[in-house]
This record gives C-alpha cells, structure tokens and sequence, in this order.
C-alpha cells in the first residue's frame, strides 16, 4: 500500500531495457552520442514538433528553473498558481537560477482562471521601474491539486500572456498523466495551445531521474545549454539520461503506464468518495487523490502500514503510479472502511 | 580507438546489477531509503570517516560548485591552480552558485606549490574591505595535468590553507585512478591530509553520472542539504545514485577499474614517448596523457579512427578508461609510429 | 500643493550647513574620518545603544535589501506583510542582494498582526528540504497605510519572531514621522521591542539621501560593511553622508521636522474626512494619508495644480513633509471641496 | 601632504553652490525633476553625444558593476587589466551584478596591449558549452597604474572587441584626469575611438559621490534603469546626484579642476625622480605617482604627518587632487629629500 509519491516507484523493465542497450561501449560524452540524437528526435516526434530544441536534465526542480531562467529576466516577475510546485516545493531553485520573483495567483483545485491571470499582470505592469516587471507565466499540468486543464483552458491562459507579451511555461511533471487523462495529444496540450517551453517529466512517470526541457522556438537554444552547463546540469554521460526518455516513449509506453495509474487512481478516489465520512478535497481527474478521512481511518491505514502524506487536519494526499495494483487499492479502501 | 574521455566509457557490469537491484518494487523518495543508507555507509568506510556526512549528486561540476559554495562565502576568494577544472572548464558553476571569486595560483604540471598558494593568500589577504576575502581552497587529485599529489604535498597545502583559516576542498573527479596510483589510502589522501571536503568522483570511473560530496567534519550538513535542492540536485529517486555509488565501492571494484586504467595509460605514455618526434607534455601518473605529436603522426591517427583530443600545435590529451585495452593502445601506438 | 511624496522636499538648512561644515579640506575616504566618527555616535546616541554598529547609504532599497541580506541565509523566506515596501517597491532588490524569499502576510491597514505572523512561519516552518526555511520578518514603521505600531505591538511581533528563532528588521524609512506620532523613544520603538536591526530612513525626513543601517548586536558588522562594498554602496567620501545624518540629529531637528509633517498631514485627513464624499481608507496616524475623492475633486485639484498619487478608483495618497505649509492643505481642501 | 587619494579631497564651492540652487522649493522624485534634465544635457554636450543615455548613480563601483551587468551575461567573460579596479578593488561587485568571470590580460604599466586582449579572446572563445564565452572588455583610463591611453590605443582596443562582438566598456573614474592630460576631447576618448558604455567618474574629481553611466547607444536604456532601481541605486531625490554633476561641467570646471591635480602630480613625480635613491615605478601621466623611495625617507615622511599609501618594499603610491598645493608637494619633496 504505496501511495506516499509516484517518485517512489521503480523503472519498467523496458527503460532497464534501454539503459542496458545504451550501455555498450564508448560513446562521446556531453550529448554527442547516439542515444541521444534519437531521444531528442522520439520528444520531437511525440510533440510533433520537428523544430523543437530538446534538453535532458535529471530533475524536474533543475528543467523547471532553467527554463524559467531563460524565459524571464532577473527583474522580472513570473506568474503562477499560489499552490505551484515552483512556489512551494523547489526550495527557492527558480529565483536562484533566474533571479526573477514569483507573483502567485489564487484559483480553485489548482488552476488559474485567465481573468485572474490577467488581473495580476496588470496589477504588476502598470508600475513602474519600482516593481519588478512581468516576465513570464508558467502552469501546472497535471496541477498540484491532482486536477487537469483541458487545451481549451491553457489556450485560453496562453492567450492572455502572450496579450501582455510573455512567455508560457508549462510544468509537465506529470504530463504523461494529462495527456493520458485527457486524451488530448501531446500537441494539443502544449504548442498547439501557445504553450512555448515545456518541462516534459520523466521521473514521476517511471523514469530513473530524466527531464526534458522542450523549447518550442528554438532561438534560445544556446543560452539555455550554457546555463546547464553552469547550473551542473549537463550531463557527461547524457546517453543515460537519453535513453531512459527513448525506452519511455517507445511504442506508448509512457501513455501506457500513465493511464495504469489515473485507473488506479479513478479507482482509489470512487473508493473513498463512497466511504462514510470520507470525502474529496479536489476532483482526483489524474493520478492523485485528496481526502478527508476520519481519524480513525487514518489509524487504521498507518497500522496496517499504508503509506502516504498525511497532511493534518484529516487530510490525505495519495499518489498512484505504474505499479500500484488494484489490490492495494482495494485493501487501502478495506483498511480505511474499517 | 576511443581514447577521447573517460566520461565516454560505459558503466561496467557489476553497475548495471546494482541499478537492477536497486529497482525493486516502491522505495521512499529523497534518499530515505536502503539503498541511500548503504551506499552512504560504504562511501564511510571507504574513507575510514565513520562521521562524515555523505550526499550524491549526478555530476562532478554540481559536485565542486555546491561544495565551495558551502564552504566560502559570496565576498569570498577560492584559490585553485590556474589550469583547474573549477575554473576552466565549468562555465562559472563554483560562482554561481557560491557567488565567490576564483583567484588562480600558477604551478608546473597542474600542481600548487606551497609557497605559491600561501603568497597568493596572503596577496590577498593584506587588503581590506575592496578585496574579496579568503575563503577557501581547491585541489585537484588526479590534476587537469594527469599528474598526482603525495599525502604529504597535499598535508603541506593543507597545513596552509588551515594557517590561514581556509578550509580545503578536493575535487576527486579522479580520486579512484589517484588512490590506485599512490596506492595511498583513501584515508591519507583525504582528511588525514587535512581536506576538509571532498568531491568524490564516480562517473569518469565508470558510473553512470554519480558524485559523492563530502564533508568529514557534517556540521553544515544541513546546509548542503539545501543548497542542493536549491540548485536542482536533490535526486527524488535518490537510491539510483546510491546504487551506482554502492556496486562500485563493493569488493574494492572501483580500484581495479581503476588501476587497469592507470595501467593502459602507461603503456601508452611509455610506448609515445619512445617514439622519434614525441615527447610527453607533463609526467603521465595517472590515466591522461599530454604528448606531443607530428602533424604526421596525427594524420595517420585520424586517418585509422582514433579518437582523442586534438589540443592545436602538435599537441594530444589522450584518456584511458576501464574499457581500454591493450590492443587499443597498441594500434593506436603503431598508427602514431606509421 | 506638493503631497506627491516626501522625497520631494528640499533638505533644511541645518543639512546643509552640516555638508558645508564637513566640507572642509582633505579627509581620509571610506568612512575613517571625523564626520563619520561623529554621526556614528549620534545614532548610537538617539537610540541608547552605544554598541550598535551604525552603516551609511544612501537609499533605503540598498538599507533594506543589504540588512536582509545580512540577516536572511539564500535559501531563507523574509516574512514581509504583502504591501510592504521590499515586497512591492524595490524592484526586487531585497532578493538580489539576499537570495531569499519574500513570503506575505496580509493585514489590515499595513499592520501585521502577531497571529499572523505566527501562521506563516509555522506554514512554513513544518516544510523540509523542499522548501525556503524561515529566515526573518521584516516590519515596516510608519506603515505603507501611513499606520503606526506601538512598541507593544512591535514587542508582540519579535517575540513570535524570536520564538522561532528568527531576527526581526525594522524598514523605518519614516522612523521619525513614527518616533514624533508615538511619543516613544527611538529605543522604545526598537531594541527595547525586540528589533535586530534598523532602517534608520533619513532621506524622507529632509536628507538628500542618506539612511543609517543599525545592527544593535554588532556581530555581523564585518559581514555588513563586505555586503556594503559589493553592492557599490560604500561611499569613498563618507563624510557627506555622515554630515547629513549628523546636523539632522542635532538638538531633535529630525524630530521637530517629522512633528511638523505629522501635524501638517492631521491637518489634511481631517479636514478631508469632513468633506462630503470623501472617505479616509486608512486611519492617518503619521504623514500620510490615503483618502477616496470625488471624481470632481480629482478633476478641481488637478485643474489648481495640485500634485499628489492618483492611485485610480477615487483613491488619493497624500504625502506631507517638513515644507508642507498650512496653507497648502487649506488650498488643497479648498480645491477638493469645490 | 595629503597625497592619500583623490578621494580624500572635498569639493569645490561651485559644486556646493549647485547643490545649493537644487534645494530650492519641491521637486518630483527620481529623476523627474529640472536639475536632473540639465544634467543629462550637460554630459551629452560634454560628450558631443546628443542621444546617449546618461544615468546617475553615487559610486564608481556601483558605476562600472551596473554597466558591466548590462553589457555581459552571467555565463559571460569580462576581460579587463590584471591590475584593473574592477578586479582588485570592488570585493567581487560586478560579479555580484552580472554573474559574469572576469578574465584578466597582462600588460606594462596598467595597460592592456591589443594582441594580448585578442589572445585572451581567443583562447576562451573556442572552447565550447564548458567555458564561459567572451562578454565584453573593459578598460580603465587613467589606468590603476597612473598612465593614460592614446585616443589610437584606445581604438585598437576597440578594433578588437568589437571583432569578437564585444562590446567596449570604459571606467573613466579619473576620466576628467585623462581628458585633461591628453588633450583629446571627450568624444574622441569616447565613442569616437570605438567606447560603447562609459562611467563618467565625479567623485575623484571633486564631487561629494556622483557618477555618470554612459550608453552611447541607447537600446538597453530601460534594462539599465532596472537593474540600477533593482541595486538600490536610484536615488528618489535623484536632484542632488544630478546638480553636483552640471555645477562641475559648467564652464569646463571639471578640466580646470583636473588639469591643476595633473600639474601637482607632474612636479611630485618630477621632484622625485630627481631625488637620489627615488624612482618612478611606472610612468606618472595623470594624476598618481608610483614611486620607490629609501627607508629613511619614508621614515622623514611619516615623521612630518605626509599621508600617502605606503605599499611595502620601499614603494609608494601619491595621488593628487584639486586642492594640493605647490607648496603642498613641495613640503612632501622636501621632506623626502631630507
């Protein structure tokens, strides 16, 4: 009963699988090899975007704060959901790389609604040299309240942005689960929609630890390899980082994978919905779930050694990934029947 | 013919088992789990540090760069040899993140002299507030020049580095091929020496990209903690740098690889410079060459594949690895003989 | 009818009596000179705090943004309330110069409130690696509002502070118009509340541009003055930002100047809170008042030449200085009441 | 015998007349003011540069740390004379603004030579991703060593940094110095000769603290005044930077004031080479003297209250200003003689 974090899940045998076939012989170090050439072109290709620059990172702190760094000046404020990982959880990684400010926007589950966007840059541009100027935006998706946006929602995000002249960046820590969820293609979800930049994770999706960062227009390409370079993101051995994203997305496995945890996921939150004195937080639309359980519920669930984030006052966040099986959900949902 | 880096070999066998055992069924993220904690006790043992504080980092620049950045701080002054990697080869990743300054210190065939290291303190040192202030010190074993340092040079550079109330830092990107080669201790070459931090290095001895940082004395643990997320560095699938870390300390593995290396470099320093029109740039200790070649000679080698770092004027950086062979370093050495 | 800002007021003559004293033949640069010594000892004087550590600069961005960085580690979060001046006017700057994080607080009428405060650093502070540790709280004294906070209010707050361990800065880029408003010393209103450290603002009570920085704890001067030399805000002619400070000090000069705009700004909000259709938004307890304005008072005022920030939606802010005149306020009444 | 520094000289009763005449009455803050506008006039007409952008800050630190953040990305190379201000004697203040390495080039006598700049330029520029790459160059006349460069000198310079695609920045902290010794025009030290951004030095000049940064083209206008606002240096009663500056180039003041510090400094240097066991170390073309002396006059010195910068080894470093008199060098003389 594992539902602490899809980033304590293992790698799938067919990542293994491709690590293992990337391993043979020496190869030039610094991406100059092989393995990544054909990654670079197998995140083209599932982007459908033949232009894209493509850069592989282990992180998704590290893709998120490089490609804000390129995207925003030092005196520049980039907007996102006050709820965002880049916000909450990076320990402060995209001001340290881009010297920028981040200017938070409330919304429901997660999501910021355009008009809210829109109030907050210009609140910011209508000061002057005093205040920090918009720089950019950057979105979540799949949001940190385990919601979605549809390519309507982030076209509709992407349109105010670009009215005021920013960039859009978009956190696809869990994008293998978006797209998986909502059925829009990779395309439909980002470029297509005004998306610019994208942090296209791996890890969470059974990766190792392998990020891509996607820039759409390629015209920044060089300034983002130097600040790898400078960040000690560049990998000597990027053939590792490379081939773990090509045995991921071969075949559909990375969809395959994702749509294995939303199910786990659809089925862990009906569960709990249903249960007396249980209740959803946000509507659980990818792989995570918030909840409220009764205390005693939370009791059982520690002694029967479940594991996930108990978050106070009740509250429950309760990931899935590729390997949770209908079983732990079932004796998840068992224990915390009671 | 592949005598191009180090950071081009694969990942020997007993690597790839480790990764494959370490991929287990679900773990806890952000090294709190077994293979962290095993991988943590072997670094310990291996250097005879029962208290020290061990983090992993994927490359050898977030290594140096998060190391000095604990140790100097932003107004601050590191001292290297004017050839060091930290300061010719990282894009200014140890300012970056340190905010510091790098003062060089020349010295014949990659090494600082004693004298010369104290005279630049105290050049430094006799300014007031418009200078930089000293902060730290940088070695490097096996240096930019393949040549090594004695337990006792090291101690003298420490002995004044800590006169000056600097502590020291060693960057062991080739710690393995230096340990083999003095047949020193890990212990002697490090805090019996007096380095108070070390960046030991994995992936140029056969990993795929996993750097150990650390600090003997833990008191800014914490610290280093956070400044390594900060900078993207903390790993969530933290036990597949530990893995790599563990399977190659296990059975004294990373020293054979190591001294198998050493081995073909000096059938390969040896063999060039008895050849007529070659002579060897710095003494070949450890597993680089720095030779000097015809213009012929370098024909003939591109000509039949070889693969290695053409310098300009005649000169040749060529770098062994676990992976070379004899007959390796033979056909090259008749390519180069014509 | 100048309510534009205070930084608009000319300097009094005394100031510039003391530049003129001060200007006489050669003196050492950077501080070591009779001027700097003398000033130095005036704040100590007005504080009652004859340990502290008294810094020159010249702007109350570089007072604040340099106190904080001296105060707050990179990967620490100053607790600000959301209005405040490093959080809304200073271009980023307290960032720059600290690395670290603001995090808000709201308030009513610029005042944070000590539960508050609380909240936030426990929201915080139950975080782990991922994220920014709490680090500082910064208040503001006058407020952004044109508020006050007594020295119990004050003490309420920096022993939430300290309860956490964390150092409080008082930002008094009005501490005179809060000193003259309360009634209490300058040491009531600081150390003996609990503050750390002091923006000691003298460019809006009449200075041409000059702000003391107070460490009452002198620990971490040497820190401060290498900050200071960073950050280009050490002036190699000390002297004339040491004299302004000094004839300012003299015989409560600074004091009967921030009277004087206090009394001129109670003059304003009353007489404006006694027009029909105009409303105070906060209560002016200092030297500044934010009022709403008939949309043909704003026209009447501007037609007669008034000058003060039209903030949009009817709202004024209205800013007094020791120049104010009452005759000023009677013409800016009389325009606004049409 | 105050020969300490330039910085040590207080300013003459034309610029104290000026301040004067700017403290009449309100004015708008930060820049939007008459004096402000003038001054902006008077450094164009100064620099026969009608469109160049001209900001004012008070430290030549601050002047030449925010040019350089603006001209250099952070992964960039400043190349600048191993003897260069910005280097020695700024504590790290324009890596702290621009992130970028400073890379320094020998030469004799404070000056760079062209071929050694392009040979630093080169040898950074074909390194790939790993290096920082070449930024822009830097040069300081008066040179740190007390020479002056030749309108020609300064143009080969330019020749070469503008082939890498470099762009040209002069600090001038003794410009008027320089201007008055050579006989060249401003604009023919300036932009004419190929300077794409100047710090227009006040201070040594005989100003209470006041620089003028100079963009000759002004395209990164805006991105400067951030960057200075996001420093803490704009001053909000940015008046009085501004009026010092026009009463000092009113009616060629600043060359009178400087070619009178230029003609003490020539009959010191003189005097002293002429004495038995004295030499001039570099060539004394300004303002500074560099000069080795015995023993025993630096003990006769001493003894008779001269204050100069004694630098050890029997060397001195005299600098004369506006207010050294001839008898003033001829007691130092004297007293040196013995």
């Amino acid at each position: 009963m594992f539902f602490a974090s899809d980033n304590g899940a293992p790698c799938p045998p067919q990542v293994m699988d491709a690590l293992m076939q990337a391993n043979q012989g020496p190869a030039m170090p610094y991406g100059n090899d092989p393995a990544t050439t054909r990654a670079v072109q197998a995140v083209r290709d599932t982007l459908e975007a033949p232009e894209a620059a493509v850069f592989f990172v282990a992180t998704g702190t590290a893709a998120n704060a490089l490609a804000l760094a390129t995207l925003c000046p030092p005196w520049g404020a980039v907007f996102c959901h006050e709820g965002a990982h880049v916000q909450q959880d990076e320990c402060g990684a995209p001001e340290f790389y881009s010297g920028a400010k981040l200017l938070t926007v409330a919304g429901d589950h997660g999501r910021m609604a355009p008009a809210a966007l829109d109030a907050a840059i210009r609140g910011q541009g209508v000061r002057v040299v005093h205040s920090v100027q918009p720089g950019a935006v950057t979105l979540t998706d799949v949001t940190e309240a385990g919601t979605l946006y549809t390519p309507d929602q982030i076209a509709a995000l992407a349109r105010v942005a670009h009215a005021h002249g920013l960039p859009l960046h978009l956190d696809g820590a869990r994008f293998a689960n978006a797209v998986a969820a909502t059925g829009a293609s990779p395309a439909e979800l980002t470029w297509k929609a005004g998306v610019d930049v994208l942090s296209f994770g791996g890890t969470k999706g059974g990766l190792m630890g392998a990020e891509a960062v996607v820039f759409f227009d390629p015209a920044r390409a060089w300034e983002f390899e130097l600040r790898r370079k400078r960040g000690g993101h560049l990998f000597s051995k990027n053939r590792y980082l490379a081939a773990q994203f090509d045995g991921w997305l071969q075949d559909g496995l990375w969809l395959a994978l994702a749509r294995h945890a939303n199910a786990m996921n659809a089925r862990l939150s009906q569960g709990l919905a249903a249960l007396p004195g249980c209740a959803l937080v946000h509507p659980a639309e990818a792989n995570i779930t918030f909840a409220t359980l009764p205390e005693a519920a939370h009791a059982r669930l520690k002694a029967a050694g479940a594991r996930y984030y108990d978050m106070g006052q009740g509250r429950a966040r309760l990931v899935t990934s590729w390997v949770t099986t209908a079983a732990e959900v079932d004796a998840f949902l068992a224990a915390a029947a009671g």
